[in-house]
């Protein structure tokens, strides 16, 4: 299938266009962005004139960030075309209902991607912990944001999420392994007093079952950074390191999973054709519900100013 | 059939008691709350006891703050009871889907109320909109937060929303009476530097047709509130004044509705013995999604300290 990628920046770069061209699924027929562009493919700076020139391009992927995100959504929805979307799946989570009642009265496909639901053993975490009663679950999502976003301003003004933007993939990857559903009781966000979005924060979660559940962002840990998730469980602790990439339990790995399709973007890929396929919608907002909760419940508090 | 009170303070007391006494449906059977009693009634201050030792209760109407609320609503659908909120439906968006789902496996019913849905004139301003395509929608809801919450200081901590307190009943008006979806694009939050929630707001939506739709919250109006919602269409100029209660049409009162059920809380009250026969569940949360958005999205600007 054809498909063209909207927004090219660092990460349709690093991860997007390497995934499809790799993918047996899909060819990439067209860019459309301000000034990205990829070897070989027809780029486009006008979206409303790539969907009227390429009306064989029945797929688009939404990479750009998520404020500018709906307007492109809707408009491909309307022109009968499937959406992907990189995460988050918007700026607000009225306007990801909205895109998928428009999803549905056009019947196509939206798929609200996660990437890091992706990550190598996340599936065997969900699989550990579906049989292993919780007692504590910790999440430590500790990077450098002058590393990680350099000079992204955006993620600091309204609607960037600051720590929140790596920190959903924390939330994308708990929602996902727990069996049962948490909520937040109580947060706290740290501003950069010249800034708009949090640069840290720590939540802590009501658990159905009494465990004790906590994560803790923080973007201004230099050196290496830390995306671990820990439990404690009645069966034994876990711990899922590297963002979803390794994962031990009680200090052994557990049996390597069955040989399949390699990274976390060559598996978003994989399940937007069959998504595709099946005329199916995936539109999860539970990762970003738990952001927008921490925004609306929690404690803000002023810090020092940032800068790059 | 009986029904059991929790939260006896102002919004019990000046709505809920008269509406429940006023019922053909409904009989007071008991009240639960640490200070508040009900004359007449039988007063429990635990709610566990009053689950235990009154069976014959099958229903219970939570109207605690927002916070606290939903320890109280989840024990309740476990003993199997019906459970109805006051709005907001609870202190975060993911509690409430938990409630929700909790409910449907026990197989009760959950009502999240939004009394300004049950204003006079709501149904007529829905029937109006209906047909009149929007060119502007433009909400003003300004009190003096001094005269309706006195000395409430839970408003201004986290979870207690502040000026969307009352604004929240706005958009629970806005959402039910525009035909179409909208979403917040911009919006701009005033927090008293010595508190946790915004006193003053101002909400911008995108219309699918293009309407502007705009929201305007202020806490500081002295004097008379004013809470109106005033549209201009292509059918006329709708001006929704007193909450809800009285309409216009260019400058005219539409024919008057057939006499039925007066005043929101007893609709309420009629609505929930409905839900209950039915078995039904009437969770929308877009009323409350909106203020998540504004959090989330909204540009905070630190103001003047607010003192009682």
């Amino acid at each position: 299938m054809e498909i063209a990628l909207v927004g090219i920046g660092k990460i349709a770069v690093d991860q997007h266009v390497p995934a499809i061209d790799a993918s047996p699924d899909w060819k990439l027929a067209a860019t459309v962005s301000r000034h990205g562009t990829v070897d070989g493919v027809p780029a486009y700076t006008d979206f409303t004139a790539m969907l009227q020139e390429r009306p064989e391009i029945r797929v688009v992927s939404l990479c750009l960030p998520p404020v500018p995100r709906f307007a492109y959504a809707a408009e491909a929805i309307r022109a009968g075309r499937h959406v992907m979307l990189e995460k988050p799946p918007g700026a607000t989570l009225s306007e990801c209902h909205a895109l998928e009642a428009l999803a549905r009265a056009h019947r196509v496909s939206l798929y609200a991607t996660w990437h890091s639901r992706q990550a190598e053993q996340v599936a065997a975490a969900r699989a550990f912990l579906a049989a292993a009663p919780l007692k504590r679950l910790e999440v430590r999502w500790r990077e450098d944001v002058r590393h990680w976003h350099p000079g992204q301003d955006w993620i600091f003004e309204p609607g960037g999420m600051g720590v929140f933007d790596p920190g959903i993939n924390a939330l994308s990857i708990v929602t996902e392994i727990l069996p049962d559903p948490i909520h937040l009781t109580t947060a706290e966000l740290r501003f950069p007093e010249n800034r708009q979005t949090p640069i840290s924060a720590d939540m802590a979660f009501f658990h159905p079952q009494g465990a004790e559940v906590t994560a803790h962002f923080d973007w201004l840990a230099e050196g290496a950074p830390e995306w671990t998730i820990e439990a404690e469980t009645e069966a034994g602790y876990m711990l899922l390191e590297d963002g979803g990439a390794k994962l031990t339990i009680d200090g052994a790995a557990p049996e390597a999973a069955p040989p399949g399709l390699t990274g976390e973007y060559p598996r978003l890929y994989a399940q937007m054709a069959a998504l595709v396929q099946a005329g199916g919608i995936d539109m999860d907002l539970a990762p970003m519900r738990h952001v927008a909760d921490a925004f609306t419940l929690g404690r803000r508090v002023s810090v020092a100013p940032f800068h790059w």
